[in-house]
């Protein structure tokens, strides 16, 4: 069982990417004096440095990061060394052109951006294990090394390569997925618009097409590049475990639905010894904290629940949106410790110094072409040592109150061509439901469809198009033993080849929902329907409509206009010792409070003291003690209700009964047993 | 003379696309059991079956067709059998890749949707005469065989090929129409911008260029595209008829000009034993109503105003729009209903029992996921019933009120590049001026710019950018013989090579109108006119102005302020015994009902009795009797006026002077003599 | 020195494109007759006529040209003859397609629209110099000669070439510029990302990359792309200059920002006898005259100060926009005399016989489609007269009363990707810092920032987002020695290789403003900021906020609300004799204004009497006389004060003390010594 903590490491990781080869070596003095100073406890290094490791082929240079590491190690900062296997020098390309992926439209990519790399290439493999081979032979049992850094960010910038290679290592992944051709035409349904093949050789990647391709193709071809991205790492992976015993391998993944669309982070948080994460604001004028809190807590369940590590976010600005705006002040530290609070066992940056020249130059860093007289040097300063402050939180779990399924896979197939309309969208109901718990200052695990849901008095299914007969069976039983379910509309749809279920919609959740739905009639652009609930209420939707038959549920709100007009728009079905409600319409996050709100009251889930909008409750615990954060994103001072009394520790002051945060501000409680 | 209706068939045709390689054949009996059910007459099959009929080069399986036709003929369902020629088989594209489709940029598509076919392709022409052989041998006198299905939908959703073998077909195409490369060269223009070719090898495809490439090679390029296609046409039919006599061919249209707009139907119309089409909603907010009926009155104007038959549309909602709404209650039977009414011999739809998997998956059919207890089931069955009700109307042909003058090779030339406005289309402009028309509750002949116009009191011009001189000669005879004519604006401006006519604009149509225009300037985007007109009336117009000066024609509607403030914005021109009227503005449907009932004054066609919005009545004669379809779109009950008595065939109910319609509903009167 | 007036020219130039290839020998006497009629001096020759010169390889055709030349020279017509190298013929493509040029994702460009050359190609510029050898043996001496125009428009539609040629040709030019590979990588920062190169072999041109390229690399490959269009230019002047002596020679630039971003003119002025500018205007709801009046200074400017000539521009309404509105009555003699104003000496046309075939058919012209019986036509007589009237103005300097920094090179490097904001545009505010110049009714210079600015008492930097040291010690002179500048926001940032110049922002430009920029936050889309000045007034702004340090400078307006709050949004910094203002936000045209006058009070450029919004006033002189010309571009009369007397030269009329401007009108004033 491999180490899942850097080795080494005593305090709450705080430090960043460090890019020392875009400096002389005449600035890293500099740069390990001011880490001192900012409290840097450990760094990223190598992540680019293949072309200066490896100058011609076979042709290694490690001097400098002999000299680095051992500067570094000299200082007490520990190193997450990365196989720079993201960055295949200029020379490997001019010798292996083929290794540059290709477009669905037939474009091989060029070099001179990132990550241009098609992972079929059998020479790119080769010479990726090569370099793994020697950086692991050579450091691997260096004194300053606390973590393996696997490549960077798989999955961006090139989620998938159309080349005639990856169309032979496709047919192998075929031919083993599937065992036959006449298995892969049952599964893609070839039968349709007469696709049937009779050899592997006749299948290629799905490359362009004059109108929509076949799904279930393209949703096994998003498998296969997963799938591909994931035998590489394993392949690094196990060179690193074999060479360097007891230091923790990981790669830096990005949950964020917004920030990647193209990994299967289930099945890659099995890989890994230590899940981290990279998470960057999305400044498009919604809640930045949400959208935080919402992929912190896909890390945490991605890492089953255990601590995680916030490997790079920023701390100001980034460079790569249409409108990168600067965070407020105190808006970098109440990210950081939002991270913490839901599991982070530290806050690290791209990256230390800001890059003078390149693609990232105007991206924000710990020291900023400002240099230290900059607000943004003071905050970080600050942040080591709130960071200090909570070294005990270390191996401790968040708590979480309601789970919400999620799948990747339901994701890609749901994302398909000539869907019953564009304007619905998985990631968006996902956002939303999201919301509307975390305004109910509720935390959220999310699971995979077919996990065990028994811990859970709540569980929301906001968007899972596709479920198996696994799924629905699992979601059934959770409800029959006592939970309470809530779905959203075009779930249960389809099998795991993209194929409809068998009878009426919803065919994998027609049982626990006690309903069918006839049929469903997306809004026009600009349309809405207008539903009413008990006790006179009424809410506004848009997008979506169904014609829902009740088959045991009940309809609990009805639609008041509409294609479905006089027909169930809310159902909440009694099945067991549970409740399962279904919501046939978009409704936005405020109007799904309402909807959330009966759920949470058949689930037994009492409200969350009298906490305001936009505070932000979370809770630590373990061996080490209970810890309560409280993070302050309004702009008004709040109190919170505490049980009992503790220390909060980033001042230091005994607390009893209630805390105050400010505006802005975070505080966290040690609380007494 | 081939036979022009389904042999064998003596009812209104009645089913639809039947694809039952989707299911085991255990599913085959429920089928026909189903079809009987709901009266079913006649069915599409084969369409995509190529791969199921020759699994490899020259191996053929008809077993299952074998049966499959004996199981439909044994329940008394006639066949629209296919040739499987849109679908050739994955291992045809190995063999011969350069058979696949190449865009404009360059790139060739790939398998895996459908239609990805090089039209040129010898190796494709000789496969496709194969399989078409081997059919029509083997089922050319099957009993079951009602009609000939060629290939599926021509020039969607590929509507031209790129490709150096489409090139070199493209030179032999030209040397046939030009004779020289001299006679290109004039033809073209090729003196701007230096493009003279001393050869024919010289002449490419209007692939990717840098800006806006030769008109008139665009234009020809359209024309070489669709005369490839019917030249495939051509061939396949002419095995069929040789090999099954007296067996109708056809091959399915999509007159729509919202779904194809790549064919000349018009040349199309001449080469098919009957007229087929394929027509379905666009539910982009507008009156889906007024778009279906003028698809059919133009597939009966493409079919010389002889009966024709829906083959395909759509029961419920289909799923490659960007929302797909579900069709309301009562929909569909209109909707089929307004098709019979319009010359169509039955209502047939795309599918019979809904897919699984496939791309299309979502589009509704006779036989949903739902299965048979459900809305779309029942209105189906209903339908079955009345269209049984309404055996009596075949033969008999739709009575049409006025003609609207319609060419896509005009469509073509005046969608190409560096255009006076971007905003002007001529398929707007079309469907305005038929909305007006409809409005007015008169029933439209399309008709080409060059035919008899002599039986129509009022013709409609709404586009004809480009139009010959002896179009020209056509619409100025048809006035001097005392005929109404409306011309819309940018009519008769190029010739058949998109050269300007010599002389002032409207080179074409001078004469006829009795004006000449200065320039023309259109509007941006945001601005309009005011036009001033008869009795102080006002109208606001956007999009386009011109500079009108009269030289024959009076000024009735005048500019009150825009570019050609004080300037005639519509005129009226008395020309021999008729009248031609010029509209050189953009009118919407509405305003536009203002000129059209003075030009329907002039043409001495009186209003339509006192009919509502969105009530349609259309009228069937021949031996068989007269027949009138009053269709109620509107949710208000309508009365219509009847001449005499009749029988309402779809109650059975006698009816005198008046028929009384509900919301929503259809009625059809047996008129007596 | 090589002259630098059209040879044998005495009048203005008055006339256009005239290609006489597009019609039949018979209309070229009615063309000839026509342009006495109209007054035409010089007509543009031959620009695309190669394929008719050379109409197989090494034969050439000159007949033809040879009588066109004779009957122009008869009728008194000058010729500016053109080399066609901008129009190679389609043998010449058959023979070398490697010449056609390939897009940045891979296409090669296709013949049959204009411009599709790849600069590098040898075979290009073998032939081109052949071509251009020949006529200028042949034509060099011609009596109908005034002016030689190469090529045409250089740097559209297509600005660089990708393929694997110019990849070769761009490694020699790296080579020349930066002198080893090492200074590559230091140039390109390539240690960033990983890109190092070892050998000038693996360097591409900047083709399609799956994220953000290498900027410096993307900069250089436009710098390339200038420079190998300015090579090939070069060479066949350099051949006419042997073969042609005392002819001058130019190609017609396209200054406007609107209308080509890929030509450093800075460069190219330094190498054509005579500035010529082609300019249309871009007819998008702005106001025009402004633009044609920055397009005009700008033509100046780059002229170094001299007479130039205005080559095409448009009677009316052009056809490549997406809505192309007519000139209004008036408004070509407004746009004509503006130019002439601005040092054009004449006004030319694209073109003079309205084309029946070809791409531009509905471009307007001197000869309309509708003929002589045109406004168009009147109005083109008509200022042939006025031109007439103006000749004295020939050789005389406009007088600029203020300068615009602008430079091409730091536009390209702020349009790279991953900036601060999107919404921040350079030439959005170039064009808005002009408008409020403008409508104080200052005459504007532009300067490349490191040129002598001693000459000016206001200088304007509305966007200098790269600048270079030298440029930045420029600018402090400037100051210093007592001159007044204002600076707008995200200028000074990065040097020649779009690195950021070391330490805080603006480095270049710190010591000039006394400010540091600690951070910049951009607005999000819809979001603005109030800022507040001097007696309590307020401005809006949007796009773009900062944290200004002051460090010398003095905040005249600040921040009301928005991310800096409070802080410092305009300042002005004494300095030496000087003052420097700095702009830190985004402020409209009319906002700018406020900060403008400002400015110009420091600056002592009083007011300019009481000028209507409008109208236009501006003056040439030298050994020639004075010269006021006065444009009223409003629908009012107004009024202009004289200082003195003169002679209305358009009129005849004398004038005292002040002149009266018809609505629509121009008026020139000989003003008395």
């Amino acid at each position: 069982m491999p180490q899942t903590t850097p080795k080494g490491l005593n305090r709450l990781a705080f430090g960043g990417d460090y890019n020392p080869e875009q400096w002389p070596e005449s600035v890293w003095q500099e740069d390990v004096r001011l880490m001192r100073e900012a409290g840097v406890t450990l760094v990223s290094v190598g992540i680019f440095s293949w072309a200066l490791l490896e100058p011609e082929p076979d042709r290694y240079d490690f001097g400098w990061l002999d000299r680095l590491l051992g500067l570094l190690h000299g200082h007490g900062i520990r190193v997450d060394l990365a196989t720079p296997t993201v960055a295949p020098p200029a020379w490997f390309y001019r010798a292996h052109p083929d290794a540059l992926p290709v477009s669905r439209e037939g474009v091989r990519y060029s070099f001179g951006s990132r990550g241009a790399i098609c992972h079929s290439s059998p020479a790119y493999r080769e010479a990726a294990a090569r370099i793994t081979t020697e950086l692991a032979r050579r450091y691997g049992s260096h004194p300053a090394l606390a973590l393996w850094h696997v490549h960077n960010e798989y999955g961006v910038p090139v989620s998938a390569c159309y080349c005639d290679g990856c169309a032979a290592h496709f047919r192998r992944w075929l031919a083993a997925r599937h065992g036959s051709v006449d298995a892969v035409n049952e599964a893609w349904g070839t039968a349709f618009w007469g696709q049937r093949y009779t050899s592997y050789e006749q299948i290629d990647p799905p490359r362009l097409t004059p109108t929509a391709g076949n799904p279930a193709q393209l949703l096994d071809y998003r498998r296969f590049a997963d799938a591909t991205l994931r035998e590489n790492f394993v392949s690094e992976r196990d060179i690193l475990h074999r060479l360097s015993p007891g230091v923790p391998v990981t790669t830096n993944f990005m949950t964020a639905l917004s920030q990647c669309d193209s990994i299967d982070y289930w099945a890659w948080g099995r890989e890994v010894d230590l899940v981290t994460n990279d998470h960057y604001l999305m400044t498009d004028g919604r809640r930045t904290h949400v959208n935080l809190a919402m992929a912190a807590d896909l890390t945490r369940s991605v890492a089953g629940g255990a601590p995680w590590l916030l490997l790079e976010h920023s701390t100001s600005g980034v460079n790569w949106q249409p409108r990168n705006p600067a965070k407020r002040p105190g808006e970098m530290a109440r990210n950081s410790l939002a991270h913490v609070a839901r599991g982070s066992e530290g806050a690290m940056f791209f990256q230390w110094r800001q890059s003078r020249r390149g693609a990232e130059k105007f991206h924000s860093s710990m020291l900023p072409h400002g240099g230290t007289d900059t607000r943004v040097w003071r905050e970080v300063v600050r942040l080591s040592a709130d960071l200090d402050a909570l070294a005990a939180v270390r191996g401790t779990r968040t708590v979480a109150d309601v789970a919400m399924v999620w799948d990747w896979q339901s994701w890609w197939a749901q994302s398909l061509e000539w869907r019953p309309s564009e304007a619905h969208e998985a990631r968006e109901r996902a956002d939303s439901f999201y919301e509307s718990l975390y305004d109910r200052h509720l935390t959220v695990d999310f699971t995979h469809p077919e996990a065990d849901l028994s811990a859970y008095p709540l569980v929301v299914v906001p968007a899972l198009y596709l479920a198996t007969e696994a799924a629905g069976r699992n979601l059934r039983e959770y409800v029959e033993s006592g939970g309470t379910l809530v779905v959203s509309y075009f779930s249960g749809i389809v099998d795991e080849h993209d194929a409809v279920h068998p009878g009426p919609y919803p065919g994998a959740l027609r049982d626990v929902l006690g309903l069918t739905v006839e049929e469903w009639s997306p809004l026009l652009d600009g349309e809405s329907v207008r539903i009413d609930g008990p006790g006179g209420a009424s809410l506004t939707a848009d997008v979506w409509t169904e014609f829902v038959v009740p088959r045991g549920a009940e309809s609990v709100w009805t639609y008041a206009d509409g294609p479905a007009a006089g027909g169930p728009a809310v159902t909440r079905h009694r099945l067991g010792r549970g409740t399962a409600w279904y919501v046939s319409t978009r409704l936005d996050a405020a109007s799904l409070d309402t909807i959330a709100a009966a759920a949470c009251e058949d689930a037994g889930i009492g409200a969350r003291g009298a906490l305001p909008r936009d505070v932000e409750v979370v809770h630590r615990c373990g061996d080490g003690g209970r810890y309560l954060f409280a993070l302050n994103h309004s702009g008004q001072e709040a109190e919170v209700a505490l049980t009992g009394s503790g220390t909060e520790l980033l001042g230091g002051a005994a607390v009893n009964g209630k805390l105050t945060v400010p505006a802005g501000a975070v505080r966290v409680v040690r609380l007494d047993a």
